[in-house]
């Protein structure tokens, strides 16, 4: 069972994000064999999702935007291998996991017909990406007092996801103009937030805050 | 059309492997173009290929064997990237391409049911490793007098495939006992020598050689 999370409220930034609070991240002390069991599978899902893109550019693409999409999946490989490594060291089995509710529910507001539907898988990429930033680098915080090495790990992590997004919306932009590719990607982060806030905390990286 | 190409008869290794005629490469000199468009296919296509296993090992798999493959794709991914950089470079378009018939047929042979449907399919990638490794070093030979960095190109890419059959067969050997994968390798080569016989000529790495 996932301990109750202390009762602060989530807060949004002043562009009006859904910032997460940094109560979330410590509600996370102790619970880095979890973690890192679901970081690997995280790691290793970005690389395929990645990867599948590559597959689905549309030819109008540059060329230099499917190199920078390849560079992004070997990234996210080499973030699933130093995972696999911390858990080697640790001890920890490396196993089937399922799958969290947050992506599937983020995924259920993206467009049905293309291109739409290939922008806005971009941009739930790029929103995914962004997310993990943020909460891979409030764990490097709250685990620098207790697990230097853990915080080392998801400070190295936030460093290359930070990256990441841009370069999805990049790709978006390329499929469709640059002001419909905004728009949407503003619609997908407004509804990633209600995800959020319907979700049960639990100890994975994108879980939710209840509230109540 | 491809040109007829020479009629050397192919030819059989000591151990009895169907080795690749010298003159099959030299009858791919002047089709630079086309080998490299399809060689930016090959690569992403067997990154996408080492990255789908790892969503199949069963649970028994170490977790090192993991990180190889991780690794394996990732050293693809790379490939790819750099066939892409040389097709800019020479004004070349990256576009799709069909499916060449090979690793079509090549996977009609393998078993239908677990685990020995894994296996094999680890297996056939073992052997397009091997023949692309072949291959690659016959056109690092033929291209080195008229097309330095091709043949330098090609002469990396061989280095790095003949690293790559060697993998599939130990993670294989981690999923049914050494003696059956050995028997099975065996069997999948001779299968794969008799698609290439049936193959006709192209300017595909992995095209046939017509003897009459």
């Amino acid at each position: 069972m996932p301990p109750v999370p202390p009762s602060a409220p989530a807060e949004t930034s002043p562009s009006g994000r859904f910032v997460t609070p940094r109560a979330w991240a410590e509600a996370q002390l102790g619970a880095a064999a979890e973690l890192l069991l679901e970081q690997a599978h995280l790691e290793k899902k970005a690389a395929a999702a990645a990867m599948q893109f590559l597959f689905r550019l549309p030819v109008q693409v540059p060329i230099g935007l499917h190199r920078e999409l390849s560079a992004l999946a070997r990234e996210e490989l080499v973030h699933f291998e130093r995972t696999l490594r911390l858990l080697g060291q640790r001890g920890l089995a490396y196993g089937p996991q399922p799958p969290s509710d947050y992506a599937g529910k983020l995924k259920a507001a993206l467009a049905t017909t293309m291109p739409e539907r290939l922008v806005d898988e971009l941009l739930a990429s790029a929103v995914i990406e962004d997310r993990s930033h943020e909460r891979l680098l409030l764990l490097a915080e709250v685990f620098a007092a207790t697990d230097a090495p853990l915080a080392d790990f998801y400070a190295d992590l936030a460093a290359a996801e930070s990256r990441h997004g841009p370069t999805y919306v990049e790709v978006a932009a390329a499929v469709l103009p640059a002001d419909v590719v905004v728009a949407r990607h503003a619609r997908l982060r407004a509804h990633e937030a209600a995800v959020l806030h319907a979700l049960p905390f639990a100890h994975r990286l994108h879980s939710g805050w209840p509230e109540s």
